[in-house]
């Protein structure tokens, strides 16, 4: 690889592409893959404002088996509780403390074996934070782990409040794959999932009530507004017939949810060798309207549906449940 | 250009390429472009939890003169506690109030003039912000008013703590553009600032103590780690010498700091005819090292030089100052 950059720097505004060779999901290590970590005296995770001379990570890390990340901190928190309440253990989780209370980038929950965190909107924000916990799981010997983007989209041709689990995560001209910009160089990444571990989500939430779920592609995209074909934006330059037309040829192609996290969290998983699925829910049906003007309440029902679904998975692997 | 996006759907997967007019900058109306506001009865500011039913916008936010934002909501409350003090208001800040206390998507915070907001970080995010602040500002009929930038940024060239006005916004191919996604087809937008706006910050620092300030170009990335050339990513394909060679070019170009917001900032300012700045300072000089193991308190004071610098801007314009 840094052979071909050095042969590509000359080309960096021709836009070089280059496909990474795949890496088959493997179990139970994980696989960091920068030759440069081992030669640093001290890793400083920047954004979490934890290190590895600062902070014994194994220590407070080691035993992670379950991985949940959102975009939102106050979602993050409410599931941390969740979890605490659903695993049945001991003490009270009125006060948890966010583990990166020094930085207001990221806020980070460890509840006996689960480790919730957000990511803020967007790939760039989810990019950096996936970076440093993946050190992290690292530095912490963490093995034999499964992480779960939780979270909100907007829903193809489905009821609101129907939850997504992503089949393959496409980018907005449909493709199942992820354009990493490296040192000017295009690296395309594949960012197809596990899919284990989706199966096993379905068959959870057909053991739970009131968890609508299906399995689909998710759309991600770099912008809401313009990119998504919100017609309520400050920029609108598109029709409500073209909008539509969009999201008819997303249909047809598979699309049932859109956001903007999921092709850079299933590449960098993919490409580390970490077993993951992308769980949201859908608001509303885009199909139907743009402006959000469902109730409150109802939408709080929604955002938890998720959670419902993982926190049910969680504890079948756990042996708490049948 | 609805019918250009119409024409355009069959070939959605070319990635076709369209360059808008280019609008010059006006004063003192904001240009939302948008026809589909015109028809909405209600505008729901979602991410901000405000909405033009539920808010008098006009009368909460019509006063508005100038508009800070970046990245972290820590920063814009400091930031708005550090404003209240300059400017010599009435009333106690210790517990301001954030305006989007029920979302924690952003943060804002209203100080005389002065409007105050976190926009997480990287181009989608603050992209989320910005079509929201803009609409909030064309719904409160604000005139006459400048939108600032302060955020951190990687140095390159320049000594740590160094503010960078950013001359133009680049994109990591160094290019002087921003491609927005427009369902599925790429629009490319100039991401050129207001020079005036950049000129008057600069003269404002020549009467500082204690902030040296350059103007030079910004390139603004979509990922921080292998976008950026950091060594110490999860990933990273790279030697050392292709890191610095990268960087050699992009200071070859004029680039002075990195960043990952500039170029969709100055993009839609431009694209609405809002005068603009991006004033952010260098953490640390990236050709030396990538590790940030800076103390803190030297980190927290290079924060503040954007902030004295914009609010000596401020205090100018208001005449508080010769």
């Amino acid at each position: 690889m840094s052979s071909i950059l050095l042969n590509c720097m000359g080309t960096v505004t021709d836009h070089s592409e280059y496909s990474e060779p795949e890496v088959p999901f493997k179990n139970p290590q994980i696989h960091v893959k920068n030759p440069h970590l081992d030669t640093m005296e001290e890793d400083i995770l920047y954004h979490f404002n934890l290190g590895t001379k600062t902070h014994n990570l194994p220590e407070m890390f080691g035993d992670i088996k379950f991985v949940c990340v959102g975009g939102s901190a106050n979602r993050m928190k409410s599931f941390a509780q969740f979890i605490h309440q659903e695993l049945a253990l001991p003490g009270n989780m009125d006060n948890i403390t966010d583990i990166c209370e020094g930085t207001d980038r990221y806020s980070m929950y460890k509840v006996g074996p689960v480790l919730s965190i957000s990511h803020g909107m967007g790939v760039p924000s989810i990019s950096i934070m996936l970076h440093e916990l993946i050190k992290l799981l690292h530095h912490a010997r963490c093995i034999d782990f499964t992480l779960f983007r939780i979270g909100t989209s907007g829903g193809v041709g489905l009821e609101p409040g129907t939850v997504v689990v992503t089949d393959k995560a496409v980018d907005c001209f449909f493709r199942a794959q992820f354009e990493q910009v490296v040192l000017g160089i295009v690296i395309t990444r594949s960012t197809e999932l596990d899919m284990g571990v989706s199966k096993e989500l379905l068959q959870c939430s057909s053991e739970l009530d009131g968890v609508p779920t299906v399995i689909g592609n998710t759309m991600c995209t770099s912008d809401f507004y313009e990119g998504q074909g919100w017609l309520d934006g400050a920029l609108c330059s598109f029709s409500t017939e073209d909008k539509l037309e969009y999201l008819r040829k997303a249909y047809n192609t598979g699309v049932r949810n859109i956001e903007m996290e999921s092709t850079v969290f299933a590449a960098m998983c993919r490409a580390c060798a970490i077993k993951a699925a992308v769980v949201c829910v859908t608001l509303l049906s885009r199909f139907d309207g743009d402006q959000i003007s469902t109730p409150h309440d109802v939408l709080v029902e929604y955002q938890q549906r998720p959670q419902v679904l993982v926190a049910h998975f969680i504890k079948k692997r756990l042996g708490l449940i049948a």
